[in-house]
């Protein structure tokens, strides 16, 4: 049996996470690698703090050189999040020729580029599959599995915490406080939500998957967000009475040849597959031009799920030193302005019980070029009536402007909500 | 760039979808592999045949020789099916030290053991995606991503045809026998569908998968087997008022050290994501014990589907030549026998009208250990009501043993149907 050492950047959920898988299934690992793995060294912030796992005090260290240093560690692990240090610890590994595993779709998805170029240049491997969708091999289906296929659309809810909070305000009618409020409780969401409610974790790995399906740099600045907190009950109701759910979609597709990518609530057909994806599960919906539809579902966090990946990632490592990555020669795709997106919208607004209202709605929509497909009025409340409107495919500068003027009319109260609609076929 | 001469043994729909996929996808998949992938020589019955792919005359071969003898071919793409030639075929291509990639779920349910030990003593690969579930890198995601996984279960809807027949039964309300015979028209079914009704197909690929997720060897004639011409719109109905889907399931997990494995339809909880699959999809649910819950979902069959797999297998070979294979040292775990197995029961009877019916029945499951959860009478139609029960866990022996003395009552017009129940937790 071989023995490989290997070292822990971090010891948080994931790093425990993945102290525990090897021990627990270290002789299957061994069986199947052909490796006994060893973590030798595990860099902490604080040597005696409390911690829910047992590691020998000895493996500890505060000092990331003597890692660096230590020429029979073979992998570094990276497993601490965020941009610095990781990126510093990341560059080291890779300088003093070790390679890496990592789960930090931050650092992939802002420094990718420099970390992959270097990592050529010292004939290391870099392996990420834990930064997107923990558990589930999303990294792995397209860098391997789809290699025969021109992908031409990815569709995932890749963020547990909005697609809990979505999901107990769509099943148990709870409003978007409480179920954010339950989320923190459960450990879904932190303290400050900010990164999952306002998208920018869905951002980061919407970026990642967008590099590798259409191997394409992609500056993750420039991807279109949305986050999910003007999503209300009301919302929730109308689109279950439409035949649709409301998902946090992070969408990347091809059309023209330039690319959409986008993050915002989605009202989806209530029959999709990703409809059915409830709780902190992520699911990633793949089409590929020879495969047809595919999809990846499972657990997007949690300790022992993304320590799945990762402990993968190391054996992935050790079985493929020899092997030559796949190349993939990155364009840089043009990106779809946000007011040239093609979609169909559900509007929400509140109007005045006056004769003539809808009337002079519709107009302003058709002048637009705005068509609609359906139509309900909501029963009055404290004066006003609701109306609900779905229309056909439209651009969004058009949506804005019609939205505009309307704001303008005296019937008018406030336009409540506009949630785009994907009806995925 | 590197040029590869590689075979097809056949031209049927996924010979067919293998040509035209290198041909479409060329130019990524050079980019992306490094090797310019020729197809040097086909083997069909006749070469004079009409066929729907414009394929150069002097490539066809009816000779297989032709292929065996050509040191310049380095793969043997297999995609005829059946038993023989197929097995034939494919030992001559490992003695001659070619690869092999092969779609064939048949050979490598009942000979795989023979097939993979040649090909280790050779020192060649064979890779076998497409033989379960299409498109959907099932295969792969057992053998790599989750190798630090132990996997506790695997439940699978792996036969498009009955999923396809099932669908229209519980969405359109079709009876059996139009669904099958649309199913038919649509070409998902052949014009003798045994295989696939009969359940025939799923156990094959279920022996697969068995082997795979629990290192085990097993012969395919000791899985439980049921089709689905038992099921009736009526059950379908009852299913939906009680909060279930019926699908047809193909189930292996441990239990005590032991393998459960069945084929049969089964009623699921109507919000299981594997409910949701639909028409000739199918889906792969796996529990491991570092990933938790996984579904991979997808295109089980049809030409392109299928060859995006077999090419993805092609350039995996390519890639993967110098790689040991995944170690896996297969046991022969025991299986539970049919009557040991536990399970939820729902059971339709029906019965006279007349009082005391439920007190006899309720009787005999009492004295068989059996006991119910909840129960519905049905109105009258011709003389008789149906009676729907669903029990509580319980052995297989104890509900047949039930059901023969239920038999036996006069009041007892007929056991219309028993189907299991997995809550699927």
């Amino acid at each position: 049996m071989k023995k490989v050492r290997i070292a822990l950047l971090g010891l948080g959920n994931v790093g425990k996470g993945v102290w525990n898988i090897l021990k627990s299934n270290k002789e299957a690992i061994m069986k199947r690698s052909g490796y006994d793995i060893e973590i030798a060294k595990i860099l902490v912030r604080d040597i005696n703090k409390n911690r829910t796992v047992e590691v020998p005090e000895e493996l500890l260290t505060t000092n990331a050189d003597e890692i660096f240093n230590d020429d029979s560690i073979k992998i570094v692990v990276e497993v601490i999040g965020g941009l610095e240090p990781a990126k510093d610890y990341i560059l080291n590994a890779i300088r003093g020729k070790k390679h890496v595993v990592t789960a930090n779709k931050f650092l992939i998805a802002t420094n990718g580029k420099q970390i992959f170029k270097e990592a050529e240049e010292q004939g290391v491997i870099v392996n990420f599959e834990a930064s997107v969708a923990g558990g589930i091999p999303v990294i792995h289906g397209i860098n391997e599995s789809l290699t025969a296929n021109k992908i031409e659309q990815v569709i995932g809810i890749i963020n547990g915490t909005t697609n809990y909070i979505l999901t107990k305000m769509t099943l148990e009618g709870m409003d978007f406080e409480s179920a954010l409020k339950e989320a923190q409780e459960k450990g879904y969401a932190e303290a400050d939500p900010t990164s999952d409610v306002e998208s920018y974790d869905a951002v980061y790995k919407l970026g990642i998957l967008t590099t590798l399906a259409f191997e394409t740099d992609i500056d993750v600045n420039n991807i279109y967000r949305e986050g999910i907190t003007k999503i209300k009950s009301k919302d929730i109701e109308y689109a279950k009475e439409l035949g649709y759910v409301i998902k946090l979609l992070s969408i990347v597709k091809e059309v023209n040849g330039k690319l959409e990518t986008r993050v915002h609530p989605t009202m989806i057909p209530a029959i999709h597959p990703l409809a059915n994806v409830n709780d902190s599960f992520n699911a990633i919906f793949i089409k590929g031009n020879a495969v047809g539809d595919l999809m990846l579902y499972g657990r997007g966090a949690g300790e022992l799920p993304t320590g799945s990946a990762v402990v993968g990632d190391i054996i992935s490592v050790l079985r493929n030193e020899e092997v030559p990555p796949i190349k993939r020669q990155y364009t840089n795709k043009e990106l779809v302005a946000a007011e040239d997106i093609k979609s169909q919208y559900y509007l929400r607004i509140t109007v005045k019980d006056q004769p003539g209202v809808l009337g002079k709605i519709t107009t302003i929509f058709g002048e637009n070029q705005v068509s609609i497909l359906s139509f309900i009025q909501k029963p009055k409340k404290e004066d006003f009536v609701s109306l609900v409107l779905v229309t056909h495919d439209t651009f969004e500068g058009n949506i804005n402007k019609s939205l505009e003027d309307i704001q303008k009319l005296n019937m008018v109260d406030k336009i409540k909500n506009v949630i785009r609609i994907e009806n995925l076929s």
